[in-house]
């Protein structure tokens, strides 16, 4: 048995199947692109259907055999990606007879994701992205407040001016995220609004204001973080070469004095 | 009397106490998203009118409670956020039989920022904020003159050929800060202009070009302020750990040359 | 004549002949702006213009004060904001009798920018500001490089499709830097061209991602300057602090030696 | 044979050499530039034609006199800039007799590139933004990933309902590089769609979301790279030059040390 799970690791961790695996990955990508055309999606469609069934179950052994490699199940599980896989995997036999095709074929897309899964330099890249997200919380909570204030407030006074932009909460929200990226904030939202009630120059001059001054310092922040952990991670500096030079020399002289003492 | 400030500071800093204040916060903001909709508004009217004046009296409760377990009404007050709380709580008294509903709404809108003033890490945040602006003065003031310099140029040359942009000053204040985010500067403000005055890309193009780059150097001024303060209150690098053993070493050298001289 | 040189720069050093100048300034700068509303310029023509005429006259004496109380007529106008000073105020002067009521208008303008040369702290921003446009002269020439070839090869290729952007080269031009600064780039100036040429989208993605490209390494190289030149500049670090009392009991310890060697 | 190839190296050397090149160049550029405006092109297309040969043959004589002066052929062909250059003049002369009138001017303005490959500190510049290109492999495949998935889904999903943004695949790429660079992805891109679709908004708002979160990223590490990059090349701080001397003074003790144990 023991045997049995060693030789899954192996095979599990040999630079050909991941290779294979990418390569699989590289030709749903293909496949799921083709597809969109209806040239090939009428013509081909049953080589099409065929090849994905084919890649489903190619990837569903590899998981079992990175399953059966791992440890045990519980460690298998812990590591996030493979739950993802797992569950992109399990939910294209799950769904096989349903007829929501749009789901199965979004699903198909997905497939895709997991070259991050399988290629270790992405993986590492998405889950650093990952991390730096916790940090941004605060500032958030409060974009999230800020953006609330100012989608009820938008709503109470546009709304029946510009009911396209501010007709409902919700409208308004997109709204004002269409703002804050100063997409047409000018020409398509406020000149119209402007021209039946005049003052409303202020709501959007200080939204943009307030909010790119909040965005601008969660990015700075992010810069910041990120240029003191690599200062925290560096190689040790020409200073702390020297320093060392400095201790050896120390630790000789008490030596020095040591020996005389006796 | 002392005995009873104590007891209200020390149901002020329960934290049970804080989390029924910020429950009720995200109630206010939820009824106050509800009031947008005129469903809500229509057949809930009287509920939503109970339930906000039971919040106003909640929220004063709270404010007396905090007030009286202060030290002082002085020191009460000297802190900012005291004050937005109760400037808020008060005029939702203040203004309770006025007929100026907007305002009554917007102020129980505002109430949703009192997140910020009960969320210790969010009022930091702010506060931290509400800091970098006075390092901007400067070139908040540059930005200032070189806008109204264009402003005042941009009505002489432009007020007939685009009274919708350039008609008076402060129209043309408005439009110059919608260039300045680049919104339809070209599609909407120049170009028809241009057609006109062939001679006016000048005006808009060294607009853009002074403007974002003064505007880049004020970002940048506050990412190195950000990174410089940052470093600066860092915790002890490995250099200074090193530099620590190196004193520690100096001295006992230093000891064991005194107990020779003895 | 030493005397009277002395007490020139006595007058135009005090901080009440300062504030006296930035308030004309001020003065200037509201009178400029109401200017603009024809019906301060049609009521009041005659005090505007009086004021004008007075304040240009109070400028032409504060300028000599200050260059009777200069060192030398070449070392006051080796200072570049003098020369700036000396040629609004006596172009002021020379122009007055013209016809060319609009560059008079302007000259009026450009009396606001005083207050840069006037207040000390804005004249040293502005100065940086200026500094650091030398380091970006290669880049520069290479964005310059990049916009003329694509400019040349746009008006060839684009020349008769769309007239109205890429009619002539500086049409090009104006219309390649509307395009870097994002505005319309697609939905103004390439879907229409791309009805025609389906293949000339390489030409505004490949632009656009070089130049944004290039563009971003300029902002990054004077943020990495600025974060060098402060760091540069930065008080002693705790380190540095740490190794003067290291270099201190060095000292201590070399005496102590030196006084058992006598 | 020898002493010629010294003359040769010689004479590509000499600032004269290199500052008729660039004259040349830029005459070549002003010439193509020319050749835009019809007036010129249909009265001086002779002489426009005879200099660009003559500059053809000088840029000619110019590469045989580089090649000659440098050590080997292969040590010549080693800088790909020499393969630039060689590239751009030699096709100048096999396409001459050529009908492609369009890709020949397009070669002649490719010639201006050469100032890039002929001014020293343009071609380290361009050296130097090309060498941050594999820095950020792994970014850009992740984007890349990003965007096909996004491009398929979007394909499926809007394929009937907006055909002229998302019609095919490569519709929908091109579609999507506009809604990350944020021109009129609400007002052209997403809002004709929600009119039909009102829960696409998800698509549009998580797409900018990710997609500059993912950019951001990218240009922070740029950022955070050169950073570090430069403060290792930085020349010796203060606190360096200190330990220089506290390393100085223990060498002194420690003869001290040495002296007295004699």
């Amino acid at each position: 048995m023991n045997n049995y799970r060693k030789k899954c690791a192996e095979i599990s961790e040999h630079p050909l199947f991941m290779n294979t695996i990418i390569g699989l990955i590289i030709i749903n990508a293909i496949l799921v692109g083709l597809e969109t055309y209806s040239y090939f999606e009428n013509n081909f469609y049953d080589w099409i259907y065929l090849a994905d069934q084919l890649l489903l179950w190619v990837f569903t052994i590899e998981l079992l055999i990175r399953l059966l490699g791992s440890k045990s199940i519980g460690s298998f599980f812990k590591e996030p990606w493979n739950i993802f896989d797992f569950v992109i995997v399990a939910s294209g036999h799950l769904l096989v007879g349903a007829h929501y095709v749009t789901v199965l074929r979004v699903l198909r897309v997905l497939r895709v994701l997991r070259a991050v899964s399988v290629i270790p330099s992405l993986r590492r890249m998405v889950n650093a992205l990952l991390l730096t997200i916790p940090s941004m919380g605060t500032i958030m909570l409060l974009l999230g407040i800020f953006f609330y204030i100012y989608a009820v407030i938008g709503t109470m006074m546009f709304q029946s001016i510009a009911p396209e932009y501010f007709g409902t909460l919700h409208d308004s929200l997109l709204s004002l995220f269409q703002v804050i990226t100063l997409e047409s904030w000018a020409s398509g939202v406020m000149r119209p609004i402007l021209t039946e009630d005049p003052t409303s120059w202020w709501y959007f001059v200080t939204f943009i204001l307030i909010g790119s001054f909040v965005i601008v310092n969660l990015f700075v922040g992010v810069v910041v973080n990120n240029v003191e952990e690599a200062s925290r991670e560096e190689k040790p500096t020409p200073t702390d070469i020297k320093l060392e030079e400095v201790q050896n020399e120390l630790r000789e002289i008490k030596q020095l004095l040591k020996k005389k003492e006796d």
